[in-house]
């Protein structure tokens, strides 16, 4: 089995860029959630914990399985931790055999990232050019990066109310193409933004902004509001806007739609992508793809970070499958010690 | 995150040997079943493909979380693979990271067998003193020295389709203790039999032997009925016996109960351990352990095996977890490469 570890991810990314990493995903994603009846879908597996959740994600068609352990401890940054972390695996249906372990914290943030842009590139409208990053945590560049891939993104509003990372976002974001505009205030921050994206910590009920400090025809996409209890925005934006799931199943139990009616929801991102909903239909509408993190997403990169990793010839042979002369005898194991 | 890969994991068990191994994971199972309401349980999460299953089977309590990747595909053996293989992950609740990453082929192996012979020394006659193995498949040793710990076996009946199994299992067998008698037939095999272990690998409902066939005070152990559709036993052996399970709300999906009511159900083995629920109450009366495989016996196992490579200095480091000054700054992987 190959493993793919941090070192090793990296290694591919200074090969390819992030820029042909952030395209290759989307359009990767974009292709699975267009053939989504060929998928074996289900909600995540939540355990919660008293400080934050442990999730098992799996997700497959009928020739690759993957799932993804992720946790979510928001209080992990104050003992200098990461508040997520995950590890994913890739195996063939055929014979069940695991062929890929990767490290998968970079990868949820690439990945969470592109659905955002995915999303964005449906609801957001085509002359968006400003975008507001509201939480400049670990995941922030990696969101404002991919959505400049689907719109011409001049400038990048954004706050947090940890000022250390809002001077960490504007550090790393320097030089790649988008003005930065720090405010002390998500209201400032939002107000001029076609596109808002919104990606907070805490594990609460937050009410970051409401309908009324929208820009007439901003798209929103929702990534903090995530699991139970835990969401971001005012819910007066609900019922007022074209609303988008990746899972219905999944989301009403995790998403922003947990303080809303399930009939809020305009309809699942592959019946926008696929074309049998609408996705935005006029300059004034308020968009929001309120995304909770679908194991889809972690099946799409996990392949493709495997094909990619073949082709650039990346990663380590691991032994943490038997091999064996006689499949049987898995007690041989034991016996004669080469 | 330390990595436990086959090579370590023998060199654990020789460095401890396979009975020691056998009897602490007995006593961790034991412990752990006993304490069964601290746990957070939930059926294994279970993919069906063409030609076999994916299973992930995730258990914690408050302080540690693990879970298990397992395929099962009959049809591997023919091609040369192993039907089941298996991965294991452990990681702490407090913040969720991963610490082990383990082969578990071998250890699921192990823990299924040491999980037989702690039902076996609650529900088999005291005076057991012949076992029977039906299926010398990869499971066949381990089952049979796990049940050579709770009682003293002087005679191993044995029987398989496959005759090449057969030589496997005496040629691993010989010198451990035990008279090895092959058979045949099943029924030859059981005929005096005090415990009888089944462990075949068909996805049908198979019919081993009846009820009419066995000792009186026979107790059975049933490895192989443990997924939809695929079962052992006849039917009639159900609701004449004392039937102990795992988890009943798996079990009734997976076991030998799928071919009959729920209510024939005596209990949950955990409450037998802690003398909520009798075992074997008379020489006389057939017991049967419908163990189909349930999550906390893979937590107790890794939890044992994390605490034994720290005292023997076993495993290797991997870099699958980002290490950052700053946690909320993921994307300095991305710029600064070391």
């Amino acid at each position: 089995m190959k493993l793919i570890d941090v070192h090793d991810l990296r290694e591919l990314i200074s090969c390819i860029g992030i820029g042909r990493l952030n395209r290759e995903v989307l359009s990767a994603m974009e292709h699975d959630f267009a053939r989504w009846h060929e998928f074996s879908l289900s909600p995540r597996h939540v355990t919660y914990c008293q400080d934050g959740v442990i999730e098992l994600m799996p997700c497959s068609d009928n020739e690759q399985y993957s799932f993804k352990y992720v946790n979510g401890h928001p209080k992990n940054t104050a003992a200098g931790k990461l508040s997520v972390v995950a590890v994913g695996l890739l195996a063939d249906m055929v014979d069940g055999y695991p062929k890929l372990l990767c490290e998968m914290t970079l990868l949820t943030a690439i990945r969470t990232a592109a659905m955002g842009a995915l999303g964005a590139k449906y609801l957001a409208r085509d002359n968006s050019t400003d975008l507001a990053v509201i939480g400049t945590g670990a995941q922030s560049e990696f969101l404002a990066l991919a959505m400049m891939e689907v719109r011409t993104i001049k400038r990048i509003h954004y706050h947090d109310i940890d000022t250390k990372a809002m001077a960490k976002f504007e550090h790393n974001m320097q030089g790649l193409g988008a003005e930065l505009i720090p405010y002390d205030s998500v209201e400032q921050a939002i107000k001029d933004a076609d596109i808002i994206t919104t990606a907070t910590a805490a594990r609460c009920q937050a009410q970051l902004f409401g309908y009324g400090h929208l820009k007439p025809g901003a798209h929103i996409h929702a990534v903090g509001g995530d699991s139970e209890g835990k969401t971001e925005l005012n819910p007066d934006i609900l019922s007022n806007c074209k609303l988008v799931v990746e899972f219905l199943e999944q989301t009403k139990d995790e998403g922003e739609i947990q303080n809303a009616l399930v009939d809020v929801v305009h309809g699942e991102i592959w019946e926008i992508i696929t074309g049998n909903k609408p996705g935005r239909e006029n300059a004034r509408e308020i968009t929001l793809f309120d995304a909770v993190g679908f194991a889809l997403e972690d099946y799409s990169i996990l392949k493709l970070v495997y094909r990619l990793a073949h082709e650039y010839n990346i990663g380590q042979e691991i032994s943490i499958l038997p091999a064996l002369e006689d499949p049987k005898d898995l007690f041989s194991l034991l016996k004669d010690k080469k």
